[in-house]
């Protein structure tokens, strides 16, 4: 395990070596406002709005090139062509495919986030893409959105942690990392003109840190606005979201891009901080007719518009091409290595969670003659589902395969499908039948199920539940999978529960039957050899939940405080800032699996924390030792607690986190800085943030409900 | 005249008089929190909402009484009683009617501006009410806006001038005001659903001047919020226009309460900054179940709603009522006073506005044997249209009661009505060739059009023109009036047309053969009067536009440049900051009347411009020159004009004014202060006021388009 964290410590090195010398800012804008000054007004106008699928315009008189775009966040998608084709047979466009955004998040492992970015940035610039649409980073607040898959956590913290690797990742490539989706696309229904409706508190605490952390920490290049309203402005022309606190606050200075489509208005992109529409001419409009086309010409000639504001985003989008060394000293890319697929396997192997297990796994093929694999997710493949996000990969290991190259000389190993992945399929009794036979004749049963993306391209939202563009009707397993399950278990009670998907669903039919119980996500290209690994012990599981799977929809936050996914026209966020684990907490409700949950095949003990207040914050000192037999890396989690608060306060929030890997009997100690900010909340009433002094409480441990050690310290 | 002016400085020094020893906010917050701290949760909620048509709740086992308010910007509005009853016969609630917003904005003086609010102060104290819900002082962006004739000019400056005028008058007289309509009411069609959609910089130069001043300079203590919606949020419950800018930057300390019925979210208002909700059970609703009722005690008991959050505006309200002395300590009003009447007069006597003489004005009784009335607006009684602001009134006098006054002993008046104010009612040919028989037969015709309100109270809509809830359908004089104008011009030549109404009509049909034109807008209980002496020169008018008049409605820049009244779901103000003469200066086009005209019986002359550039702005100073045969006030106007900007600006803006009294032949130097904000203007792209160091031109003359005499100075 050590060698594993060493890697990434070598790709950062690499990737720093890399660097061309770092222009200053100030030369680069006397070299972009050059380069402005020789533009006629059309020229200008031309930069600002696609001018095919995914490139807008560039100046071929004056050298400028156009920007050319990828999806998306897990990979370099496959090529549509420059008006959208799917014919592109004869381009090589088959990528990595890592794992999903919610993995990663499991990881809790920020330089594998970098290792991750630096795949997806290598392979961008390798395949001549100027900007990667990745990361996703909306806060997971209900169960049921489409997109969780694509996204990380529903805590601020770790989205911020895991976020800022992935972009400096992509970002040491010579690619743009594009942050997305600003702000609070938390629901898929009605997501093309859905209003949000949130508190400041909850902006603030909840839905802003992870844009904030990826711009002033992560040095993100470019944005990319939600298609939803936020307070009734839309996303992409909201001039408090954009204007104010992106460009303003944030002092962000690259360029903030629509989604396809998701510009609404000429004079309110221009005035509220637009830089670039895109979306594509399918939509009906010739290029020129977009929204930042002619008719920008026409109102700056008019005189109502002013042609500055039309230079500010030329600067801009110019400032990303120089950032990325588009006019000359960039570094060459590199496209589906054997690297690259590594590091697929490497962030699966540590973003799978293992949920429950009681001493099944790891498996053993030594005592094992037959292996029955159950399940349509065993042999579904993945890549090219979900919408935007497909990619099209050189190979797909699914859990069947993985099996097979692990264990299938020393163990026979059968497929039934259990279940069939067809729209409204309900219970298949023939199916189910024939899975309880095979069964009943193995000595180990492993069950793959769970969600699924829909398959076809052009249907993203048949048999979809992870996927663009829809939401899941409920947290339930789709295809009779329950009734599926509760006759396996009883058939043969040694069955491990492998579930894919991008996040939780409802488990009360079997949970309390089935010995283990293991969340796979969408694992990538390699995810099959790791969830073998992991099932046979090669691997010591090591991920945690990066958010809360409750027991029923019912009892989480968004359903149970608030509004999902509204009334069409409005959706109020009256959960506030108690999403995931800050409503269990604070409600005193018990979830299926608590946030930061996650089992090893070893165990850890804490010992000696101390906690040294000084005046920017509090050091953290805790001791974790391997108390078991076999190597592991423990997630050790830090949650304060303010004692004592004017404003209501979730319980516990994470504001520190470091992943150890240790051997057998082997003890560190980790040190973790909490700042000032982690002692804050937004106050309100006084419209800024707050830091009482008072006592707080620090809580160290393994989970979020598994609190090890605590000590309460001052704060003046 | 000049008695005119000493008139009101003395009522002034008299409101200074009466007024309590200050407290300081400090003293007041203690007893205010001491006040908060003995009251139940359930206390608390019920001082948030009606608890009656016209008033909030009180605690009487606390001593704190309800809160009363009273429509409204010119009169105290007649009694409605607790439940809306209109059967309150026996209450003595005949009030002054004052001359409406628009004519007061057209005195272009300040002091008159506080004369007016001190009567309205002084009747609602005596009547027992503690707010009186005027001013109104949205900006006039379209001739078609109902309400335009409660409000008072198309421009910031002239704006809040009159209206922390007319706040300190109301205030000092221990009641509060409530400036309205916070924000962008500029429209009644589709105004409780409408989102308006304008950039951040006509936001800051142009809508939000007024209300600025009215919170920083007039001081008030209550704001009232809009029915429509501002960039998709509520007025009322609007986040950046309250929490950030009004509470925030202007630092307002006093209550926000929503018009009738505006809250539409019990989160979204707890949240952002709405203090009391107002609206009447008539609307369906149990007072107890307003959106800031029950709900409100049920999330605070939930713990989603921090008790603060109540206190707070608990606070606010208590806030205004120990500032107009509610507690004790509270001086005497008065209602309905021989000196409140005056004051009405004078408001019209300098309000009136005289648009064209061809030295037919002002009339000689010796001269005229027979002079002919026509015109149904010269007999109808106008206190009691328009909406929320209809009053009461002891007296009304039109135009023909005034007209009999002043001159019925020595001139032979009759009275022919031309055209009737029927719904729909196009030409009536009867009532034109009666009137154009009157028009032959006398030596002289006063003519008296223009639009009216609705007549009774619950049909505001019905004939409605300047009335609240509906917009004119265009800027064309209704019931055939331009038809019957022209007969009796052609019939008479000695004709003085007499418009009244809200602001502008197209008068292209017969203002080129008309002598004399007058603007009367809704001149109040004294109007007939206040005419009747204009016209035969006993008061020299000295009334300027606050407003342009165009020629055409197609040329006014919310329907050249904008859209009005939008597409009942949003309205996009994208003719910006250019708003009347802002527009038709930078533009060039020449309207009907330019803002800032207004003709007197004598003539000014101007010289001895000097402009001192210092370090907080310019001085400006030049002698006025009465250089007629009668005494006569003219209004010295300064503009700006920043000679090369950045940011395109309006052509000139107005940055100062004064209004001079001055006998026959007397000069006097008046000096006029310009501070940094003169100079200044929102860039949009820095997101903040600039101020550009280079050359300005200071234009100073007696009309937007009668500038005298110009000097450029240069500000660093």
């Amino acid at each position: 395990m050590p060698a594993l964290l060493l890697a990434f410590a070598f790709i950062m090195d690499a990737g720093a070596a890399y660097s061309q010398p770092a222009q200053t800012d100030d030369t680069l804008y006397r070299q972009i406002n050059a380069r402005i000054k020789q533009m006629t007004l059309e020229e200008k106008v031309g930069m600002l709005h696609a001018n095919s699928s995914f490139t807008s315009g560039g100046i071929s008189r004056l050298g400028i090139p156009e920007l050319t775009m990828s999806d998306g966040p897990h990979g370099v998608r496959m090529e549509h062509g420059r008006d959208w084709r799917t014919d592109n047979d004869h381009v090589d466009d088959s990528a990595t495919y890592l794992p999903t955004g919610v993995c990663l998040a499991s990881t809790w492992n920020p330089a594998l986030g970098y290792a991750y970015g630096a795949v997806l940035g290598s392979e961008a610039n390798a395949r001549g893409k100027d900007v990667i649409l990745g990361p996703g980073i909306n806060i997971i607040r209900s169960p049921l959105n489409g997109r969780n898959f694509e996204y990380q956590s529903e805590d601020p913290y770790l989205v911020s942690r895991m976020a800022v690797g992935y972009i400096k990742g992509v970002q040491d490539q010579d690619v743009s990392a594009c942050v997305k989706h600003f702000l609070a696309n938390n629901q898929e229904t009605e997501r093309g003109r859905v209003n949000v409706i949130m508190s400041e508190r909850a902006l603030r605490e909840i839905y802003l840190p992870g844009f904030k952390a990826a711009v002033t920490e992560g040095g993100v290049y470019s944005v990319m606005g939600a298609y939803n309203k936020f307070r009734g402005e839309w996303c992409t022309e909201n001039r408090y979201l954009v204007n104010d606190i992106l460009k303003g606050e944030f002092k962000f200075k690259g360029l903030l891009m629509s989604d396809w489509g998701a510009v609404h208005n000429t004079q309110e992109a221009l005035w509220n901080g637009t830089d670039l529409e895109m979306g594509t001419d399918l939509m009906g409009r010739a290029y020129d007719k977009f929204f930042l086309g002619d008719t920008v010409i026409s109102l700056v000639r008019k005189g109502m518009i002013d042609e500055k504001l039309v230079d500010e985003k030329v600067r801009r989008i110019l400032y990303v091409m120089y950032r990325i060394h588009k006019f000359g000293g960039r570094k060459p890319g590199a496209f589906s290595t054997k690297d690259h697929f590594a590091t697929a396997r490497k962030v699966a192997e540590e973003g799978i969670v293992l949920l429950k297990n009681d001493h099944l796994l790891p498996l053993k093929a030594s005592d094992i003659k037959k292996l029955a694999v159950i399940g349509a997710n065993a042999v579904r493949l993945q890549s090219e589902g979900g919408g935007s996000s497909q990619v099209r990969t050189r190979y797909e290991i699914t859990l069947l395969d993985g099996l097979k190259n692990l264990a299938g000389n020393a163990v026979d190993i059968s497929y039934s499908p259990g279940y069939a992945i067809v729209k409204n399929a309900g219970i298949d009794q023939e199916l189910i039948d024939s899975a309880v036979a095979a069964a009943r004749r193995a000595d180990v049963v492993v069950f793959a199920g769970g969600w699924t993306h829909g398959y076809n391209n052009y249907s993203w939202t048949d048999n979809a539940f992870d996927a663009e563009g829809t939401d899941k009707p409920d947290m339930t397993l789709p295809f009779g999978q329950d009734q599926l399950i509760a006759a396996v278990l009883k058939a043969n009670p040694r069955t491990v529960v492998v579930m894919m998907g991008g996040g939780p669903v409802d488990m009360t039919a079997w949970v309390e039957k089935a010995p283990a119980v293991i969340q796979a996500w969408y694992p990538g290209s390699e995810g099959g050899n790791a969830l073998a690994e992991i099932l046979f012990g090669v691997v010591n599981p090591s991920g945690k939940l990066p958010m809360t799977f409750p027991r029923r929809l019912a009892e989480s936050p968004a359903h149970a405080l608030g509004q999902f996914p509204g009334d069409s026209v409005n959706v109020h966020y009256t959960d506030d800032i108690f999403v995931g684990y800050r409503y269990f907490d604070t409600w005193k409700i018990r979830p299926q699996f608590a946030f930061g949950h996650g089992l090893s095949y070893t165990t850890f003990g804490y010992s000696d924390m101390q906690v040294t207040a000084g005046k920017q914050g509090a050091t953290v000192g805790v001791t974790v030792s391997n108390t078991g037999r076999v190597a592991g890396a423990e997630v050790v989690q830090v949650y304060v607690k303010e004692n004592v608060s004017e404003l209501r306060r979730p319980e516990k929030e994470l504001k520190g986190f470091v992943k150890v890997f240790l051997r057998p009997g082997e003890s560190r100690k980790v040190t973790i800085s909490l700042n000032r900010q982690s002692f804050e909340y937004y106050n309100d009433l006084k419209n800024r943030w707050v830091l009482e002094p008072g006592a707080f409480t620090i809580l160290c441990g393994s989970a979020s409900d598994d609190i090890r050690i605590t000590k309460v310290v001052r704060i003046n």
